[in-house]
């Protein structure tokens, strides 16, 4: 256990390069360590993991146009997304939330509570509600993100509105809940300790009480497999999932973080969300030839039809000798194919999903599918990559697209400022 | 890290005793490492603790009358319960799906798959869905239980019927929902991985298909705190929840297992699933004072209100100036002094609890709560007790039990055998 405790998972990935939405990465390779200087995660040398639950990610930003955490830091076990509506009719409100809530945040990841849990003689109400105490940081993250809504005609900040920032339109395929769409404030707590995400959540929650209120939630977990040399989660239709995710500083530059064009916002980047539910009792009832051609990839191994190990980068071109669209061993409709780079002019998005568990739904069957986070410096860049999905994907017979939000994700405040005080300007 | 890897947490919670229903025991002080022999949980001088997920618990039975794992099994972190309903109509159909299932849990509490995940070619289906590949055994345990229906007249097994498996009857302040009430056969999967609980549950489940279909569902999570002077994990409420549960060979002895007297359940047990609903949001609004008043204990350091420390005894005897009913310093209705074994004729049960998040109900607010669970020798000894709190416990303003269960847990197979044998002989 102890020889390689410092051997880092983060650089396992290193590499991979990165394509795909719809059904995207869960968690796994998308963060490196270098990214937020903590990584919480050991392998020996048979391949056994365990997870430091005292890791702490700093909250505020130490240098100009530093992110959030969340985005890069390594893919933590477990996630609680909410999204919430203003009710507040003032900028001031919307400006004292997002302050309380920065304040609230980085007492958090540093593991402390955001208030006496036992006020003297337990007289008044809490200001923590206790249930993370002795839990430890558990590297929690959490990511606060801003929707269109913030723009709009309410709060007079419409002059603020980043450049790409609009409502996800209808795409092909759509299957969205209304109640599981839009909003106008979004909070990502991502942590290694499931409780520890949840207590953020739920006492953040709390603080925004007369400010918003919460309109949607999904709560998922994911986690990276146990051997050094197979890094690549997988989902729950039991394929791995990310495997050729953004890694590098330079794919990071070019399309994840906003430059300095991007005003206030520089050091930021756009939060895509999607709860897209997988139909399992009907995936799970398909053969294994035909769940690798949806994917292009073998199952257990991971490899492109065309050949080769995880890693190989897929040959659309190879030819197949029958069975599949275009002739080719990736079929053409395969999810790989349609979401590669190389067939979408170079772009790349960061995915950071997580996969969840709801349940029975009113048929008896599992309720269940991928959160799914894109992470891009152009919203239209999924928009585009899921325009195409949505109408060829071999996929698509086993997934909806049940949900959907879109969100600015300010850079990192100083210490002494807040998310988004550059708004209030 | 490694100093002290080999100081069990299992024994942390030696010399506590139990008792307590309604809200009960979340993970944690429930087992002792000396039942499975295995521990996964480490811990530091400064309290940091890591999970080895390479970690198994074996299945089958090396001795006479030794129990299913995940009673007295370190409760793992997180659980996924699932209750069934029979649709077969005969005997052997049941016997089938039980030795399926047995030979099925032994190959996953070993951190194999099914069978094959991938068949020669990808012709046919998998046997195994495979999203738990590479992710190791996570101390999975899976624990079979069998309903009240399993005795009825469909199969001709009613002179089989454990002396004391009868459905719980209604009581005092019950608010079940039908669909999460009731079932013919229940699994309990625990594991420190909720990918590799979740696709245990799942796969048996898809073994049933044709004989049993999914009733209900819950799942949870919960862990016990970081560190080695403070292992009561804590439910939602904050409040430690598990410091007096059952621990020593002893009180199993007397208020867990089934002895001779039993038959062919002698090593076994009885399995009562409570789903607990609490109204956060109330909880959350209330004054600290009122909430340590209704627990009996303080919230921080869960010490007995009569004084002391965590692990003091209770005195329920100690007055108190002003505020309590009975004019006690532990209120005569609150949860400790209705649940305490000096208050119920010296009976304890054995309480396994996982916190479950289902995320926002039709209002809004949070739907979440406790996945209960209670082993005893006599179901009579949890309806006893719920009936006294549901009558009277200052918690009922707070809590709904919306879902309820009772099963028949056999004891483990003989390697060659499964679970429930000696019911088809």
């Amino acid at each position: 256990m102890n020889d390689s405790r410092f051997s880092r998972r983060g650089l396992i990935g290193a590499g991979l390069a990165a394509a795909g939405a719809g059904v995207g990465a869960v968690a796994g390779v998308a963060g490196s360590a270098a990214a937020t200087g903590v990584d919480p995660f050991t392998a020996d040398a048979n391949g056994d993991e365990s997870i430091d639950l005292s890791q702490s990610v700093p909250f505020y930003a130490t240098a100009a146009r530093q992110p959030q955490g969340g985005i890069r830091t390594t893919p933590q076990r477990h996630c609680v997304f909410m999204v919430f509506d203003l009710t507040a009719s003032t900028a001031t409100e919307l400006q004292v939330l997002l302050a309380r809530w920065s304040a609230a945040i980085a007492q958090l990841q540093a593991g402390r509570t955001i208030g006496s849990v036992e006020p003297a003689h337990g007289d008044g109400v809490g200001a923590d509600t206790g249930e993370a105490l002795d839990l430890g940081p558990a590297s929690l993250t959490v990511t606060v993100g801003l929707g269109p809504g913030v723009f709009d005609e309410r709060f007079g900040l419409a002059a603020k509105r980043p450049a790409h920032l609009a409502a996800i339109p209808a795409l092909p395929s759509d299957t969205l809940d209304e109640q599981l769409t839009g909003g106008d404030l979004s909070l990502q707590a991502c942590a290694d300790d499931p409780q520890v995400a949840y207590h953020a959540v739920r006492d953040l929650a709390r603080m925004a009480r007369g400010t918003a209120t919460v309109r949607w939630t999904v709560i998922g977990f994911g986690r990276a497999s146990a051997g050094p040399t197979q890094s690549t989660p997988r989902n729950l239709m039991g394929f791995k999932d990310g495997t050729r995710n953004i890694t590098t500083d330079d794919e990071y530059d070019r399309f994840v973080w906003l430059d300095d064009d991007a005003g206030w916002m520089a050091g930021g980047s756009y939060q895509v969300v999607r709860k897209i539910r997988m139909n399992l009792e009907t995936w799970d009832a398909d053969v294994v030839s035909d769940q690798q051609r949806v994917f292009g990839r073998t199952k257990v191994e991971g490899a492109p039809l065309s050949g080769g190990s995880e890693h190989t980068a897929p040959d659309f071109h190879a030819r197949a000798p029958h069975g599949t669209e275009g002739g080719t061993a990736i079929d053409a409709r395969s999810h790989v194919a349609l979401a590669a780079h190389e067939n979408n002019g170079g772009v790349k998005i960061l995915r950071r999903g997580y996969n969840y568990t709801d349940g029975l739904n009113q048929y008896g069957q599992l309720d269940a599918g991928l959160l799914f986070a894109a992470y891009v410096n152009d919203p239209e860049h999924f928009t585009t990559l899921q325009r195409k999905l949505g109408a060829s994907d071999r996929l698509n017979e086993y997934v909806s697209h049940i949900g959907s939000g879109v969100f600015a994700v300010p850079p990192a405040p100083r210490k002494g400022s807040y998310v988004g005080e550059q708004l209030f300007h």
